[in-house]
């Protein structure tokens, strides 16, 4: 059994109003240190495989064809063993 | 410099529709070795701070008052040096 950790993150200036809502909500509840913020999606998906290879390969793909809008967004992806 | 990054998850038992959507359509697109999936929020913060010990107090407080709803999710916190 292995998962794919699969991170979708907007691309650098791609505009993301949802982690501008989040950073200045939280100086407005006086977290004065706050100088940035960003959001990302973190996919888990389990699998029942033992090759890393063919693990990877199925993520990339998958994030080809769904999880990812590679016109906006980048994904990174991560192979663990359970 | 310090970054918190802050992974909000939802509880054990929450019935998460998102991930309920991704797993169907990735064994419909072919993935059958896909077992279950899971969807997680990871927010990043870079803080203009120093101590690793504040950092992680004010990191929690967020959650506790904006980041998670902590009846239906779970959070964790990591904190790193840039």
């Amino acid at each position: 059994m292995l998962t794919a950790k699969v991170n979708v993150s907007l691309k650098t200036g791609v505009v993301d109003p949802q982690a501008g809502a989040i950073k200045s909500a939280l100086i407005n509840l006086g977290f004065k240190d706050v100088q940035s913020v960003s959001v990302s999606k973190l996919i888990e998906i389990k699998l029942d495989s033992d090759s890393k290879g063919k693990a990877r390969k199925d993520a990339e793909e998958m994030c080809e064809k769904l999880l990812a809008n590679t016109v906006i967004e980048n994904y990174k992806i991560e192979i663990t063993e359970d």
